[in-house]
């Protein structure tokens, strides 16, 4: 609530949060959307949203005068909603909560997940020329308690959104584990024929300097009007407003635990840049729509018995032997380098070479990748390298741990095991770089 | 060997591989020292390396003459050894093996571990300008076999040298796990008074591309001539031969598996930048040396029984139970984002929470890093943040989860536990940066 005074000047003229206003003051007019009180503050401070996406906080003082001039339309109670004119081009949003989906908590200085997605949208006016927009309110997670259930939940609903008749689709998601999601939509969408745009925030909403507007438009913008067929994030390329990048889902990763350009490609270029007037340049090669979107359909079964496990100086091979006894499928081993571990060393307590043999020969398949993250594994280079590939690791490429265990958990869920084995480094849908393309190593 | 006609010519003039020589050719003519030839390809070929530390081949044909200019002179079987002129500052080499001490095994293709540090030695001459330099052979291996037996030997033989009368130290290292040796050293030398330079190759030195002849030679200097009291690495700061970047060993990483720019900074600016000409252009604050090198002293105690594991979507926190039954005092989890895990997850069976505060109520230290590398944790921003350091995590700040694990078996090997605990999220050796600094992110 605001002061007793603004809140009867409120009253007197039917505004309320939402609603765009003007405020006169000092012989200027600023026009915005009229927000919610904070719940600590000055109370005489009216919070508007601009047109920039920027929230300004104004003081209120004798002589100022309010005008409403366009009421916001109340929309609750739906799961579903659509907002936004009819005519342009139809996208789905799911929303499944996170950073992008919350609002800092006044009174502990925390931030939590708000549970209506219609909060949200209001904040960015600027969608309703962008696109007609279909609000799935999926889920209310941070992104750091979604497993394999969700992944399989949102694939679902992007299916859904294709087949009721979406040329493309943004999902609103926490940041923390965006790329693990990401993944696990590139290979669960099977004949995806339209964009899927990824989209997080480092910063709440609520806060004037959030990322989330600039990347929801730009999502938005992705999604309504962008020819590709691929599944990708879309957040700041840099640390200021200026664009964003569509990232290859199997090729992302957040590097930065709070910056707004945390999301970073991996061996591979981004597939697009974005900016907020609409403006989509492609960068690299990419998969273009050649067919009916609505032919989309989601491939999600998963084998959660999977792990992802480094290899670091003194480790123990024998955490191997937990896995396989409890009943543990795979292993993505994040080993050092080329895709190393100790298999030389006098130490015999942290040799990995028996450790990995013992595991396949007990069923177990054995994935190595990089702790690295850049760059690709090799079972060549080194003599060591070939003793632990004998010992029954696959190496695979260029992917990503995360990729590499995501994939691996989608295989054994969909394949026989023997299939699974074959097809984790031979490339499905782009996860893996051919060898003959240099491998992307920043800007 | 070469073909007959060669192993002829450089018997007669007594040319032995090693010995600096002349080959003239079509009125030209070339100088370099005479290299092994290698197992496989043309018998006719001369291998010459260039004074530019390159290696080049040459055909020699039937006018070509060689004239020997220098003799190389042999150095074998001592455990240490001196080499370069006497007068010039008095640095020490210490040995441990990996790629920069390797040579391509041409009849597999792969790499293999030299057993003589002279073999590097003399493919970079330009040492012998730079210091008078005491080898140290303390061991050949590749750098995923080694773990903290190595890095406490290690340590000692840098106090060693410290005390034999160098004024800076350089260490040759496989690339995989040189990061982990640099923190290592970080907490082990105490009273340390002079630079520490640990140089790796990412190619090895019988190939003319190799890294490992600048960053040498660049290590050399730094060890020579620097007025720093810190411990880094010294690699190529961008894939061309122009400068090599000294890079605290709290703060560094190996980022690629193969580039030869593959160790990068993190959250920190690089100390300085070396070019092979002996600039040192200092970028950060340092220290510098005040007082006798010959105080330093190896702190060598190190807890084996800590752990490194990494939290991901679907990941078991009963991996924490494992570790209590084997004994293990301490684990860091390298959380999502800030330092997240599942603790809000309606999975039961997915949420840390429980687990984190039965391990730390067993005894365990729960360090909390996080996987995104650049960054900073934090226990505030979110509410799942605030459960988990409540469960009893200790939040490392900007330590990346490398540095933490090894800062925890140092303290544990050193402290009691109660203090170890406390200790862990403090600053002891510029391993975590101050909060009012920025963190670094790129160049």
């Amino acid at each position: 609530m605001y002061s007793k005074e603004i809140e009867g000047i409120l009253s007197s003229k039917k505004i309320s949060p939402g609603d765009h206003i003007i405020l006169s003051r000092n012989g200027t007019e600023i026009e915005g959307i009229l927000m919610q009180r904070p719940d600590t503050g000055d109370p005489n401070i009216l919070v508007l949203k601009l047109k920039n996406g920027y929230n300004i906080g104004l003081r209120f003082e004798e002589e100022s005068m309010l005008e409403k001039i366009k009421a916001h339309e109340e929309k609750h109670g739906a799961e579903t909603m659509n907002i936004t004119h009819k005519g342009l081009n139809k996208i789905g949003l799911i929303y499944t909560g996170g950073t992008i989906g919350s609002k800092v908590d006044y009174a502990t200085g925390g931030v939590k997940a708000l549970t209506k997605p219609e909060e949200l949208m209001h904040k960015v006016p600027e969608l309703e020329g962008i696109a007609e927009i279909r609000i799935n309110n999926l889920m209310s997670f941070m992104s750091e308690d979604i497993s394999y259930i969700e992944w399989q939940e949102i694939a679902k609903a992007v299916a859904s959104e294709f087949k009721a008749g979406a040329r493309g689709v943004m999902i609103t998601h926490g940041t923390d584990t965006l790329h693990y999601t990401a993944a696990a939509l590139s290979f669960m969408l099977k004949g995806l024929n339209g964009p899927v745009a990824l989209i997080g925030g480092q910063r709440s909403p609520d806060r004037g300097s959030s990322d989330a507007f600039m990347n929801m438009v730009c999502g938005a913008y992705l999604a309504a009007q962008s020819d590709a067929a691929e599944i990708g994030t879309c957040m700041h390329a840099t640390s200021s407003d200026t664009i964003c990048h569509f990232i290859r889902g199997t090729h992302v990763r957040k590097v930065h635990t709070s910056r707004r350009d945390a999301f970073k490609p991996i061996n591979n270029r981004p597939i697009a840049s974005v900016d907020p007037k609409g403006n989509i340049k492609y960068i690299s090669e990419y998969t273009k729509i050649d067919g009916d979107p609505k032919k989309v359909s989601a491939v999600t079964a998963f084998e959660p018995k999977i792990a992802l496990h480094k290899i670091y100086p003194g480790s123990d091979p024998s955490i191997l032997d937990y896995y396989a006894s409890k009943g543990y499928k795979g292993v993505i081993l994040e080993g050092t380098g080329l895709g190393h571990g100790p298999v030389s060393t006098p130490h015999k307590h942290f040799n990995w070479l028996e450790g990995v043999r013992d595991a396949v020969k007990s069923g177990l398949i054995i994935g190595m990748t990089s702790q690295c993250i850049y760059g690709r594994v090799s079972e060549t280079v080194y003599s060591n390298l070939r003793l632990m590939r004998k010992a029954g690791a696959i190496y695979c490429e260029d992917m990503l741990p995360e990729v590499a265990f995501v994939k691996l958990g989608w295989l054994l869920g969909n394949y026989k095991k023997t299939d699974a084995e074959k097809m984790l480094n031979e490339n499905m849908v782009g996860e893996i770089t051919p060898r003959s393309e240099v491998d992307w190593f920043g800007d």
